[in-house]
């Protein structure tokens, strides 16, 4: 079907999707009958334009890149909030893809809860609105007869999350556990070969992996968002962002990682969430010993994985990168041509 | 939606499907909306039976497993054959789950393509119809308006098809490569514990992973035939089952292994695929030396794995089992599920 899209946030994933669907958009016609025009860009700090018949992207994507805001593009409606430019614009699917404030999911929430009440598909990438109010969004779309998909809130466009939804689907899923954070990983990987850990932490944040503030990756708080969004989502649980266990990588030393590998281990910062026998969902986030002949264990650097123990396929699981710009703009693309397959005009 | 379904064989396969079937109808019912009758068995060894309004499947299962057929069923029709139980019942899902000649792709193709032209859906995980005949019965259920999935060729239930096919749709997919014969990865997962070649083959063969003649699997062609059907469907290539070299596992010595893994590889039956710069897809079954830090230098035993490289989320790796009652037979429950997701009544 014909899609017109809205970006809510130009920053760097939705730059990232920019990029990809400028390459792609004949063989997305040609290949999975996807067909686009992208009508709005609202962003709080780098500007907004509205076009009816669809902005020129290619120029929008140029001017973020050489200037850093949308200033001056002067081919369409300028200056439409993101509220309005919901509301408002002729767009049917909606990309939020906005900064939000992790603790209250804001403005994340309203923005996907006004574009469900206005019955437009929406797609994110931030985890906020699906840890804080997965369930209560759901319902909104279900009651308004449209899609919501959120891929990109686990390991970017590795596809963990669809993986389980859909692939999985009916395959008995009694446990999730994986590799979700790329930075800790990169830090374990890096004390592995010699490093102390804050050089390794010094090395990750030179090289983007990590912020200046550590703390969300080491401490495990963001690998918990996405355990409970995996827990919520996939296993059916109904855990809130504080509840679990979450313990980081902090108290972990040179000799721990090579005392666990001459006994045939590896340490990796785990998040899991496992079905009890009473129907429950438990998670946790802890470092974790894992055999070296397990999948888990031979994750090495930023690299991300997930896997899933089934009634009928055992142990399912996926590796692939847990961030980035291409692959973050990649997670909003496999939502898209998703609702592009299930939902006929 | 509801479907009512007819399984074409009885088999191992199918069994395993039924098992799941009758475990989980409640759930499938209550999470996906799937809705199913299973209204006709034909099995050209075992016995046929038809019932408009649905066989009791609890006791069609119980009777294969006892008596080995389904001989004295009687609550329904007896002995109508494949073709008519395709032609003339009100099955609007047809499963192809028959016994196949590899070589000539029969009866499953004929079975498929009747399916198909009478506007049936149709599941199926026999190789031959898709490694032989895939673009042509594409064509088929396109211009007739119904799905053929067939997750089940290729690494069983494993989503290592799916995932290519949609999850990584527009991922910009340039290269496949994996592990996708287990029993080869079995031999030589004990060859490198210090079985000779001919004790691990008897030791795949003892254990159900080898058959009595094992060349299917050592020389590389199980293998072959899933990557051609990887690089028909998910690459867009035209490959003939034939065309691509092919070399399996029996040059390889002790020596050789334990070599390369003091140089910091690992011996592995590789089949992959390569988009090449003119368009045009390479196949290959061969041994490589995969370095050891590679996700699919780790996977060891009869489990199989699949890397895709993308152009937009680097390397996604999937890793499962290949083989198997539980996971063959759930294969097709994903593919009736994917069915179900993108069908409208």
């Amino acid at each position: 079907m014909e899609f017109n899209i809205a970006f809510i946030g130009f920053g760097v994933v939705g730059q990232g999707l920019a990029e990809i669907l400028l390459e792609q958009e004949q063989e997305l016609k040609e290949k999975y009958d996807f067909s686009f025009k992208v009508v709005a860009i609202s962003d709080a700090v780098k500007g907004s334009w509205y076009r009816r018949s669809g902005l020129d992207l290619k120029k929008l994507l140029e001017l973020v890149e050489k200037q850093g805001d949308l200033k001056g593009f002067a081919d369409g409606i300028e200056g439409w909030d993101s509220i309005k430019t919901i509301k408002e614009t002729n767009a049917n699917l909606i990309l939020e893809l906005a900064w939000t404030d992790l603790k209250t999911g804001e403005p994340a929430i309203t923005h996907v809860k006004t574009a469900l009440e206005n019955k437009k598909h929406v797609v994110m990438t931030n985890k906020g609105p699906i840890a804080l109010a997965v369930r209560e969004l759901l319902d909104l779309a279900k009651k308004n007869g449209v899609e919501m998909r959120y891929e990109g809130t686990v390991l970017s466009g590795t596809p963990a999350l669809n993986l389980g939804l859909y692939n999985l689907a009916g395959s008995g899923i009694t446990q999730a556990k994986g590799i979700v954070n790329g930075t800790t990983n990169y830090i374990l990987t890096e004390m592995e070969k010699g490093l102390s850990y804050e050089d390794a932490l010094k090395q990750a944040q030179e090289l983007g992996y990590a912020e200046a503030d550590p703390t969300a990756d080491v401490e495990g708080y963001d690998a918990l968002g996405k355990i409970v969004i995996l827990a919520n989502t996939v296993m059916g649980a109904n855990l809130s962002k504080d509840e679990p266990p979450c313990e980081g990588i902090t108290n972990i030393t040179a000799e721990d990682i090579a005392k666990a590998k001459e006994e045939g281990f590896r340490w990796k910062l785990i998040a899991g969430a496992e079905l009890k026998e009473d129907g429950s969902v438990e998670a946790y986030v802890r470092p974790e010993k894992i055999p070296l002949d397990h999948p888990l264990a031979n994750i090495m650097g930023p690299t991300n994985a997930l896997t899933y123990t089934t009634k009928y396929v055992d142990e399912v699981t996926i590796v692939g990168p847990g961030a980035g710009k291409l692959p973050t703009g990649f997670a909003v693309l496999t939502d898209m041509l998703d609702i592009n397959r299930i939902v006929k005009e």
